[in-house]
């Protein structure tokens, strides 16, 4: 049990799982690299902080987790969302009643990654072996609650215990950045960065769009006039996170399409876009600019640029207009990056300096598409599998579809791309577990040798990320 | 020999193996709920009931089969099939001779389900344990021929002997469904049960589309001058077939293309239709509104609602014209689910208490689109994997694509899907086996523990298929 | 280390690996029938052949290589690869530092098929066995040199010690096939055969397209004023490469489209095409048309015909304007066969004596399109995975999503399509073990026996190519 347990997510053949648990025993305690993420900075901004309920911490920011409850029609409200608008009839229920529902479904959950992040993450951190059920649900629940009242549960003693050496938050290009400079004013030494994340700024189909430039031009102490205006505004903005210690950008779109307008249709298609008269076709072309455009001035500032592309955000419309976005109702959409992405790649793909990371949720894309273009293009580098994929079998996926043709090195290692902040230990072990687990079929088939599968290992599971984000200083 | 008997299906890994034969004995002798197929019911309808010669049985019926030795270029003539057009020249060949090409050509099939269900058919049912040869093919046809003639070898005797629960056959809304009121009202208990599927009726593009509403018309009782009484005589039809015992409908079409038109002018489509002056994109339109339709009259009268869709029927034109549909020439095309279904589930996702069961020809939307989006919507489910996707690599990409996301509590276990009677014990057999087998390996690598494992055998070879047909009664 | 070697590429399962050593033991030593490649015959041509450096060997004509290394920063340039246009501050690096540089990154190919065909290469045919990195660059690169100057690396020899039985070349239309004819009239046995590939021809989106047409004329010694005629001169060309040897055409194209246009209609496009003002869509339907006219003419002529489809060439404009085509820049489009394939199909999918063999790049038509249809057309046989698949994975992505369909029959075994000549020999056995490891697979879980086994084992590795490409002479 013990054995299964240090050994768990490799396959079983005992000569690669000798493999396996050696390669991952040279890398289980590294420091993590959490180069890509969604945790709110605030809560390591001040030296105390209040994580509420377990079920604030667990549940409630956990889209993965409530996607799947509703799914087999539990609504959303019996877990404690808040509709946006006030509703008369809405009182949330208990947290008890919430935590109780969960684990009454957690069988759900059964084989997914979710429930293996929350078994190592109640194991690991708060100590608690027992397979979540109705039976124990109000007993795990007073444990828990009893634990987050501790110090030693504070963010920044996390921080610590988990051994993360940096922490890259994702941040609106309209982000004063209060937080990050709370905590590099602080006398914590932990290290948080920001990420420059414009989608707000750059897809003109965004409802509040003209409200986001006014907002633009405010921080950036500019008047937003046209596109040139625009464009020096959002140059500004980078300079700004990169002084606040970014090293990179994120941008994310439906699509893939990229193509270099002119500036006088930029310019055209950019004032329709302010006068809420911009159609999807001005939205997909100017947004394909866009990237275009922020991949150059990467090339000027420096700052690694990823690409979060083909997700088809808010599918389910009344449950938009009802709950806001990210309700776990973002579904994939089929990809092209070969006709897509030459323009940008003829633009700037030759770079040697650039670093490109892009991240899709096509499967499909990867040996057809994804593989072939990073093992060509200098600039081009694959992210690791993303959102439904950081999984065993994605991650297996990923490797399988993708190594053969672009080797690991136009991979950048990790990322755990989360905002569950107790679930980051768990993901970044996931991964590295894969990795081991992978590397050892190699080994045994011949395929690499021990030496090589051990510099591997340290790539995969450290080096790679921290070298593509630009982060060994 | 006798273990690897017992054993076949699982990956060799001994400690997997052990799992997974344990597995397998809890649910081997559990009843078949067959919740989706082809079985003529007539064969069910009287006591007695002749299958004519082995060929009549195992080959001609079996487009699987015919298909593979046709692309190898045996014609279909040669295997019994008949032109519809009466052929002066067309004399079909003695069925021991077909017998025999069949088996001098049994090596096409290595590697193919195919060859497994028809080994475990003779093995199990027949009592024959040689290997289909040149050398053997009379010796075996001389054994079938004799067994045909046995009363244990009657359907009724087979249904028992199977230990099938329930058996639903798939049925034109235009169906008297005399079979079925035949088997009800004998002294016989099995349940058979009807589906009813509006293909005919529903799909303007068939040349027959005309005849068949003056059909739908007759049978109904009620004249059918426009687009309201039409869909008035499908909800009679529905009541029909809901008074007979069925619990479902199914709907097949190539494209997964949906839309809400308006009264208006799904009346002007479907006039057009009537006069046969319907184009192609009148065709696409008309049955994509209609299947949100059919999702309305199921939110309504409860009856299950099963999507075919992504197969392009008939492709072999020729082949078409000289003998007809279903020969083994239906092609899988690439499917899009999240743009195209969207209409769809806008109108009725949210509902809890409609069943959506999706079945799809395109394995690339598993991961990309269909889990995602039945791990969300709470009407959505997945459907087992479809015809060439029936087989052991087939259904461990469902589960290896499917079930991260998605879970098997969004999934609706097996169907068999045939119109070949005597395999049915050995396609739900292969189904158990392939699941006792990915689950041991989710045990094995610690992702689930044996506990769970054993409720999750059941829940997919029994209990998922059961619910979700709304058969526990 | 010796029993891993002998092993290498197999499943660790030691069942499994027992079943695949047998397998692989009974295939090892067959001739290798390299039914489709690239090796240039001028090397065959002459009893005596300088290869030049190790570097003008194993680096400068492989796109796989270089490819790998250029994106990862290191220029063609330094890799010894000449602009076409004179550069006057181009010299060329020392060809003993370009196999240092090669050296010093060739960590990058780590689990790429690259990696296992150099290592099988340098340890098989030079009897290297050491571990290729920056200490031993310079004595690996000695070796090698001295090597080549040895008799017995002549390529004749070679041919002799590959045990070759035959090797088709791929030639343009209008080659002379003058190397050919030297081989032939020389007193060296070896079966050197050419291949018809007319893409320069027929493909009219090709900026040599007129000259090509004129250059048609020339060597079909024939006046090309017009559609007729240029059919015919094609029909002659055909059958002089027939005279020559050849027993297949190959044709390359990015979409999959087929149509069969009118004569007119074809006279018409071809008209503009010598015009140079042929439009993309004209240059579609144009070889589309051409597809099934080759179709025509494989029916009349017995030709095999071979598809390459889905490959987008030459996608980085800058490097294809410096450097030309072939710098590892192509990369695979999506690709659809059902609709786009069926004017071919229908005019001649039924005919027996016709054989179809099509590549592709886009893996997820294996098992959705690809399959089902070789599983029904007699004329249609599927190509093992070509190019970024011929690797470990891709042989086993190709088997799992394929065979369950569409059988090992309707497919044709392997080709190493492959210009890199000393690496045949590796390539043909990479393939050999992976069968032999797929198969054993097949028999550890029963669903083939092993004398099924040792058959399929003959046919994948020999009897299925040389069978396919008519030469069973």
């Amino acid at each position: 049990m013990m054995q299964l347990q240090e050994e768990r997510f490799f396959l079983p053949d005992p000569a690669q799982r000798r493999v396996a648990l050696n390669l991952h025993t040279q890398v289980k305690d590294l420091p993590l690299v959490c180069v890509h993420g969604h945790v709110n900075p605030a809560m390591l901004a001040a030296s105390s902080y209040s994580w509420g309920s377990p079920v604030d911490l667990l549940i409630i920011p956990d889209h993965y987790i409530f996607r799947m409850l509703y799914s087999q029609g539990i609504s959303l409200e019996e877990l404690g969302i808040t509709p946006k608008a006030q509703e008369s009839h809405f009182t949330p229920p208990d947290h008890r009643q919430i935590w109780q529902t969960v684990c009454d479904h957690w069988h759900l959950f059964r084989g997914t990654p979710s429930s293996l992040w929350l078994r190592d993450e109640l194991r690991n951190i708060f100590g608690i072996e027992e397979k979540m059920n109705s039976a124990n649900a109000q007993k795990i629940y007073d444990l828990l609650e009893e634990k987050l009242h501790s110090p030693v549960f504070q963010p920044r003693q996390m921080f610590e215990s988990f051994h993360i050496e940096v922490l890259a938050t994702t941040d609106a290009a309209t982000d004063t950045l209060d937080h990050h400079r709370a905590i590099r004013q602080s006398d914590w030494s932990g290290r948080v960065i920001p990420t420059f994340r414009p989608d707000a700024v750059v897809n003109i189909d965004n409802q509040h769009f003209a409200a986001s430039i006014e907002r633009l031009g405010e921080v950036s102490a500019s008047e937003i006039s046209g596109y040139r205006s625009y464009i020096a505004a959002l140059e500004q903005r980078r300079r700004f996170f990169k002084e606040m210690g970014a090293t990179a950008t994120d941008h994310g779109a439906t699509s893939t399409y990229t193509e270099r307008l002119s500036e006088a249709e930029a310019e055209r298609i950019f004032q329709r876009a302010l006068q809420g008269e911009a159609s999807a076709d001005d939205a997909r072309r100017f947004t394909g600019h866009m990237l275009i455009e922020m991949a150059r001035m990467s090339v000027e500032d420096g700052l690694v640029m990823q690409l979060h592309l083909g997700s088809y955000r808010n599918h389910n419309a009344l449950l938009h207009e009802r709950f806001g976005a990210d309700m776990g109702a973002d579904i994939p959409t089929a990809s092209e990056f070969t006709h897509n992405f030459k323009p940008l790649l003829d633009a700037f793909g030759r770079e040697r300096d650039l670093t490109l990371i892009v991240f899709n949720l096509d499967e499909s894309t990867y040996s057809r598409e994804l593989a072939p273009l990073a093992g060509h293009y200098p600039a081009l580098h694959l992210g690791p599998p993303w959102w439904f994929f950081d999984s065993l079998n994605g991650i297996r996926r990923f490797f399988d579809n993708v190594i053969e043709t672009a080797g690991i090195y136009n991979t950048v290692g990790f990322n755990d791309d989360t905002r569950a902040y107790p679930s980051i230990p768990a993901r970044h072990d996931l991964w590295r577990r894969a990795s081991a687990d992978w590397l050892a079929g190699l080994v045994v088939r011949g395929i690499i040798d021990e030496e090589d599968a051990a510099e591997m290992i340290v790539d995969l599971a450290y080096d790679l990320a921290k070298k593509a984000y630009k982060l060994k200083i």
